[in-house]
């Protein structure tokens, strides 16, 4: 099953906008089995959207198109589907209805440009977009099928995971698809890959694991395919336990979140609390904890010591310390972390120092020499890191290693 | 001038990864007065790659293609781009030179599928690409060029800049562009508007204002394009110091950087220190300026704190305080700032403390309620922000406008 996704708008061709929608909707259609042979952006020009849906209607069953579905002048890819499709404009009782009652809820006026967002082609189905005022169209021609979408990111995606995805997989009657992921972290993919290799030779046809590398984490996604969902589920979970069974050092948890949120499910369930000190990393560790809604139940809070003085006076790192090893030392990443104990009070404190570059190497420091600590009550350990990347590379590659150690030390401590 | 550009690559049409080279890329072209006419993503596949550039060369005069240039099978754009033009391949010795010399300079052992990386098609002409090992080929076909790039963003990037959109405006002997970028903040769009109404009806046609809005930010952009440059320069100077005198309330910088990188620049010429107390920010501030290499002349540190406990601890708000007044309001803020002056002995601090979402609200401090206060030795001022977005949009606003307060701090104390 082959499909081409259509991106409309004069935004993306001037670079103002990058096309963030295209890969989403390719990966949501790759899950669930229709390959995308090609991705085209054009504007926001009649002949130009004609001519791309022309083409595309040669190479694919199904095209899936974004944005141009705005009510001003310049939104017109309803009005050149219609021509396209040879259809009349009908206005749709049920998008007005849902139009006006957007409008009378934020309590704005409605003029006739408006309601002109329900009109719509009379052949094709109309999917009400419950997140916006453009109606989302499915249309079926000679066996293809052809879906406009607003192209408005969580417009969009919420009318494709709700709607659009779910209707290809009835229309052109695929198997049942589930998938599963196991993130891991602190070990290489190859590596991981030697471990797991009887696993995988060992799966069923319609099983198969990808392995989804990002900066220190490996994302393990078990991807089965069948008629009967309740069997592919118990098939899926049963190999989902094998993986864990095998390489369960590298586990962090079998859901499909960031790191740092998998770190703060668990510390909750455990009712730990967290702090940081973060010196090369400059509050970046605590920035991705603070992303997530409820992260105050675990994370306390910690100290940005960018300067030798605050390292000492929010930290309590000795001047004696520094002067004999240096910021970037595994005894100043200690009492940095044991300092976060300390003063803030936390069952858990990560500390991090560094050279993330590109100034400040020297010849037994090069630029990526990174020291990280994990402190708790009992004791702290330190590593050394060498990444040797870019400023930022190196920022955030540290913040993954400290991720990583803390939830190393948190395996330790249930052992 | 129009010009296309095919991006080639299974894992741009996977999802695997977003294409971020074509909206850069359009930019780029934009800038110098060639428009981009459509964007096409196709996969690693001859024929594929074959139809597309076909049917790019019916509609532009310009095709740039990045991807597919790597040492190994699957990359076939460079066989296919011989093939379509008709040519034989031939070992290119600079090119050869090259590629030994990045393989003995990271002692690694080169074999012939690296050295194949030396060959292109013998009609072509070759730009050594001094970022990687695959090089950029240009091709002169009917009066169009045909560029192939490869698909590494630093590498690509590079090549643009430094030798096709140079070649490109000398071969289609196209004006010198000139362009001057001046950042402002604190101000929305349409006031801007306003204000500099009577400037831009002035503008000679040759000289173009856009504004490029971003977060409270506006980023004002003068371009121009003749045939003296110097003289060009001179007047796009002289509408730049029009703007300023207009406008100088709102104007941070002339230079197009980050505005917390106009913030340090600005601190380090006056020789000014900054630190910073984080809440609901949660360490986004210190980590947007530790981004910047050198920001340790000006940042000390910082602390977030999350947590009441640590507000008393590391920044001595007062008990009291937080009891009559929660954590969400000007005395608690103030006292954030004053406790970084003091404990971090630095000129500036900023302190931030508000309600990010999606728990959290009341009806007295909704989700978005956000204080921010900037502190010097001499004085402490705070305002309240009504952001009422989604939690990371509420940071980041927060973030902006604590930057923003800085700024104004630092003009005030010039005056």
């Amino acid at each position: 099953m082959l499909a081409e996704i259509i991106t409309i708008g004069d935004e993306i061709l001037i670079g103002q906008v990058v096309d963030t929608n295209s890969a989403w909707m390719a990966k949501q259609l790759n899950l669930i089995g229709i390959r995308v042979k090609q991705i085209t952006s054009v504007s926001d020009d009649a002949d130009h959207i004609t001519e791309a849906l022309k083409l595309a209607e040669k190479r694919a069953d199904i095209i899936l198109m974004t944005g141009g579905l705005g009510p001003t002048k310049d939104d017109i890819t309803k009005i050149t589907l219609a021509r396209y499709f040879n259809m009349e404009l009908r206005r749709d009782q049920a998008t007005l209805d849902h139009v006006t009652d957007i409008f009378t809820r934020f309590n704005r006026p409605m003029i006739d440009m408006n309601r002109k967002q329900a009109d719509v082609p009379d052949g094709c189905t109309v999917i009400q977009n419950k997140n916006g005022t453009a109606p989302c169209m499915w249309f079926e021609n000679q066996g293809r099928i052809i879906v406009s979408l607003p192209g408005v990111p969580f417009e969009m995606m919420y009318l494709m995971e709700e709607e659009i995805l779910p209707r290809l997989q009835q229309a052109f009657k695929m198997p049942a698809i589930l998938h599963k992921t196991i993130l891991t972290a602190g070990i290489g993919e190859s590596f991981l890959a030697v471990e797991l290799e009887e696993i995988e030779n060992s799966l069923p046809a319609h099983i198969k694991l990808a392995y989804l590398p990002k900066l220190g984490q490996i994302r393990l996604r078990l991807s089965g395919s069948g008629a009967d969902e309740e069997l592919l589920s118990k098939e899926i979970e049963h190999y989902v336990q094998l993986i864990i069974n095998k390489a369960g050092k590298y586990v962090v948890i079998d859901q499909d979140i960031a790191l740092e949120k998998a770190l703060l499910t668990i510390m909750q369930e455990r009712k730990l609390t967290l702090s940081t000190a973060e010196s090369c990393t400059g509050g970046h560790i605590a920035q991705l904890i603070t992303q997530h809604p409820g992260c105050s139940a675990v994370f306390a809070g910690g100290a940005v010591t960018y300067s030798n003085a605050l390292k000492m006076s929010v930290l309590g790192v000795k001047a004696s310390t520094l002067d004999a090893h240096g910021a970037v030392s595994e005894q100043t990443v200690k009492e940095m972390a044991l300092g976060a104990i300390h003063q803030f009070k936390t069952d858990y404190a990560v500390a991090v120092s560094g050279v993330a570059g590109p100034d400040g190497g020297t010849e037994q420091k090069p630029v990526g020499t990174v020291w990280i600590a994990v402190a708790t009550k009992q004791n702290v350990t330190a590593r050394m890191f060498n990444f040797s990347g870019r400023r930022l590379q190196n920022i955030e590659r540290s913040a993954v290693a400290a991720l990583t150690m803390v939830l190393n030390e948190l395996k330790q401590d249930v052992a």
